[in-house]
């Protein structure tokens, strides 16, 4: 699994997004091909001793939690040391703080090799986006006690936005913080609330829901970065996102030197959430300020605020976006693994004869699965999705790079290009790559409906990614009801024009014109179904198909992706990889022969403000 | 959800299908509206007591082998009984052996109420193939032993294809069954195995997967219909199918009488199989002939040879095309379920507020989540999926009745309808009711994803339909490969003239004429595709885009079900049921406007021949 995953990587990194390019920016200088392919080794190794044995193991060992302890498998602790011990937690950091400033490009190549050996104990992901908010968003203080922590593995974080009664609505946040007045809590001496350290200090109270790793003993303490509302002179809320702060919420109380002071916080545990899947992570209902662990005798969560009060939605997008970009990763990894797993079944499990000019077949002898023209259809449908899925969240990835070193003008770009990018980087591989789970589980046959093969597990995780870290319906309102609309429809026209680029090289390659042509329309047919949506200006008809419009943006974003990776593959000498370069145009064509003509059926109701569901009366259904 | 279930039954048993028209043959003269209900009454009752109260008991509980017994949840017992209690296992037979003569498209019905209470509990379905099935190919004191203790519920049954190494290729069974010389072990004294009175007599030895339902105390007895091969007189198996005999294999050896000899039969369970979903019903491994219940102290199954020898594969697939249906009925309810439970959700969870014309939503009031465009776009989809399926199948079930007990020519036009319908029926409800699960999760977001809520239960079990009685690659090949192309393409040539009909009447309603133009021009472009996958009369290029075929045949065929269904809808008096009324159009108007598009890009390969997938070499992946 992991040997082909590792050439598919160094492909799309070196072949096709050419990361060494990279190393000649100041940031990156010190790095090579040599280092980046140690950190690819090391991960790769990481994680087929310490990640992928215990799949299983970590889904049928459910976390457990007896009222006051939660219990996971030893796989997870173990499986967490040696993650924090890699070094990986930090690497995209700078040298200063203990860092690799490792390009992000590299970092996430590298994350893949954890999660597809066990997408649910490589749950890291959190900490890295909560400790890059703070590094951000934080206080000198902030930074030293909690992100620095986080990013050697010492403390794990969390982010708490949902509340059981609110979900995606996080206008309806009720969970309240007021100044922590009198008497201090600070955990060195009596400091009054405004003057604490670690920043202005205040008890929370409120309940979050669906919140990762929310609970555990993996890591010393865990940091919780918390939404809530704080009272306005009327003690009421301020209705709507606008009143939102952000805070900082230890499970356990720190000095300003980052050691635990022995005080509990009132964060308690009020319940574990038992999933259909991904069961290495656990996720919690966490009660805030309920009294559990009175801190000085009186119930409330000490918080520390981070930024401005009422700018906390802003803060917590920043770490919003880098979790979406991960959980699309995590979703294409899920589908690759199916497509490993079933490949290797299709490649060795004999069954049925070829079915020759004749029809006939009896007395010819079996022949292995993936001799059967189905089941090839079914492993490239796999590998179109999965592989093109990769390429496109690393070309994000790349361009979270460009963002940060580029120059200016290419790194406003690359920023613009990402906000319209993200939607779909998240949402394409949590519908695609689930299907392609679904087509792994088929050419098992029975036996892929059994817990005896690992490809029902992965189709279960992978169910969880369209809902998470804002679902396909938030997604695809943030795409055709903002992102395609921001700056004047600028990312949009940047998008259009890398696709034009790509387009005029692949015209005129003989093999590819026709795709080139193909992609031409349908990058046409999107901009004039964004048009149509908005010709009334009518949100609540522009957004009525806003799913099946990203679903058609999507996969013309996926076939711009492969038609630049079928050039790629052009490009470098075939003779090196005569079969890989075979199976990437072999994806590619399936992609523009099976899957680009699908977006017609989709932007047919686009194109019409079709209102035959938004307008359909609740009695009727 | 029973309520919204018996009243689209209700209008589609009798204001679409008309089925109290079947009252004037003589077979169901006794029967009337009022008997029909009393029936759905009853299963409607006995499903809310005995079978929706524990669906989720038998998927926490799975059955569990301590290697003598299987045990199974007190639930199970109760629901098998009272199925069994209420006479629907020989509903559908004659008066003489105890059945009601009940129409089959009543029977059909009826079950449904079990089926979407609890699917795997509900696994009588094979007790009432097995026995359909001996009552058609089996001598007289075969149906009275074992097919008439069927239908009462004393004894169980199972059919016996699939080995561990074959899956679904039968030539390659390799269970043999030798006549049992001597001595003799017929119940009823020393008689020669070509004598005895419950067939031939024959020792069988091999290896059985997959049996659903294959060892466990619900009945007093479990009948095995086993395909196995007779050697030759040079002791070989024929191969291919032809060789192929189908023979009665009791848990337990039995008289004449059809009581119990107290001797065990030589079939042992080697092993449950531990599934992904479907877990109220065993699922096994089963050892024919190893010796582990010796028979007269030798090893070798019992085995009645039923039919004639080499004959037993035409036999057994009576009994499939009645589990296909059943398949497709099964899908069909599990779609249904997650329907009705999600727009439960969908009118009761309060979350986030309108998109208003200004695009703006602070301030306003929270509303429900059915008030949101795109939650009523996944409810109608599935409404659309969910109630198109049901119609489809109990329109199969009408053919049946009309094989049965119609006119000649009409007998004789069921029986080829059905042909082509079946792998239809089987396939498309299993494909998109399981995208129906999947939106019922995706609509209770985090919810959906917790066990806490039934919908991912049934997103698992209906993942099993793809699979089982042939598989989705397997149907398709089926269609294209041999249904649309017998009695010289007569069954496509019936299908379009229904469709015809139906388009003729639909064109004259102003509402419709345009769905009746869009489905004349599907109807078209399938048979173009079917001549052009034929064109070079070439099975490898012509089935190799089979799925995507079935895929566009099965959407057409749905589109002409809900044209015909909105004909009845409008003929009924609306004013009886506005809303149901509008439900019904609106599901009709969303196929038309978002699914039956969706065909160009399948027929797209077909029409191509494309050979993307079949001819990209083995090392390509």
């Amino acid at each position: 699994m992991t040997t082909s995953l590792r050439s598919t990587l160094d492909f799309l990194l070196y072949d096709w997004l050419q990361t060494e390019t990279l190393n000649a920016r100041e940031r990156f200088a010190d790095h090579s091909r040599e280092t980046f392919d140690a950190v690819l080794d090391t991960c790769d190794r990481i994680a087929r001793e310490k990640y992928a044995p215990f799949n299983r193991t970590v889904d049928t060992q459910e976390p457990h939690f007896d009222g006051e302890r939660v219990t996971l498998p030893q796989a997870t602790q173990d499986a967490y040391d040696a993650y924090a011990a890699s070094g990986m937690l930090s690497a995209a950091q700078d040298y200063d703080i203990g860092g690799m400033q490792l390009p992000y490009t590299v970092d996430a190549a590298a994350n893949a090799f954890f999660a597809v050996a066990s997408i649910s104990i490589s749950s890291s992901l959190l900490s890295v986006g909560n400790a890059n908010l703070l590094m951000v968003h934080g206080t000198d203080v902030q930074k030293q006690v909690f992100a620095l922590n986080e990013f050697s593995g010492r403390f794990s974080g969390t982010m708490c936005l949902s509340e059981p009664q609110a979900g995606s609505s996080l206008s309806d946040v009720a969970t309240r913080a007021v100044p922590d007045e009198a008497p201090s809590v600070a955990p060195d001496g009596l400091v009054p609330w405004d003057q604490d350290p670690l920043g202005p200090r205040y008890r929370l109270t409120g309940h979050k829901m669906w919140i990762s790793s929310g609970e555990h003993d993996l890591s010393e303490n865990i940091v919780h970065l918390v939404l809530a509302k704080i009272p306005g002179p009327d003690g009421k809320l301020v209705p709507g996102t606008r009143g939102i702060s952000l805070f900082i919420v230890p499970k356990k109380l720190v000095d300003t030197e980052g050691q635990l002071t022995g005080v509990r916080n009132d964060v308690a545990l009020a319940g574990l959430n038992h999933k259909l899947g991904w069961r290495g992570t656990t996720n919690t209902l966490l009660n805030f300020g309920e009294g559990k662990y009175p801190v000085q005798g009186r119930a409330g969560a000490v918080g520390y605020l981070v930024g401005q009060p009422g700018k906390g939605l802003a803060c917590m997008f920043h770490m919003m976006n880098e979790a979406r970009i991960g959980i699309g990763m995590a979703a294409t990894m899920l589908g690759l693994a199916g497509y490993y797993a079933s490949l290797d079944y299709a490649k060795n499990r004999p069954q049925g004869r070829l079915m020759g000019a004749s029809g006939k077949d009896a007395g010819q002898p079996q022949v292995r699965i993936i001799e059967h023209a189905d089941v090839k259809r079914m492993l490239l449908a796999q590998k179109s999705y999965g592989e093109g899925a990769l390429a496109l969240n690393l070309f994000c990835a790349r361009l979270v790079d460009e963002q940060h070193t580029g120059q200016p003008e290419a790194a406003d770009e690359a920023r613009l290009l990402l906000e319209v990018l993200t939607p779909i980087a998240k949402s394409w591989p949590s519908e695609f790559c689930l299907e392609a789970n679904s087509l792994a589980i088929q050419i098992h046959g029975g036996y892929g409906y059994t817990r005896d093969f690992p490809v029902e597990q992965y189709w279960r995780d992978n169910r969880l990614n369209m809902i998470h870290e804002g679902t396909h319906g938030i997604q695809a309102a943030d795409l055709l009801g903002r992102k395609v609309l921001m700056e004047n429809g600028r990312g949009m026209q940047l998008l259009a024009a890398r696709m034009q680029a790509t387009m005029a090289q692949a015209a005129a390659v003989p093999e590819l014109a026709a795709y080139a042509a193909q992609l031409g329309d349908a990058l046409q047919q999107v901009g004039a179904a964004t048009q149509a949506a908005w010709a009334t200006g009518n949100p609540a008809e522009a957004l009525a198909n806003a799913v099946p419009y990203m679903q058609a943006f999507g996969h013309t974003v996926l076939a711009w992706v492969w038609l630049d990776v079928a050039l790629a593959t052009l490009r470098v000498d075939a003779t090196l990889s005569v079969a890989a370069s075979a199976g990437r145009m072999g994806a590619a064509r399936y992609f523009y022969h099976y899957e680009l003509p699908k977006i017609a059926a989709w932007l047919n109701v686009v194109n019409g403000r079709d209102m035959t569901c938004a307008a359909l009366s609740e009695e009727a259904f």
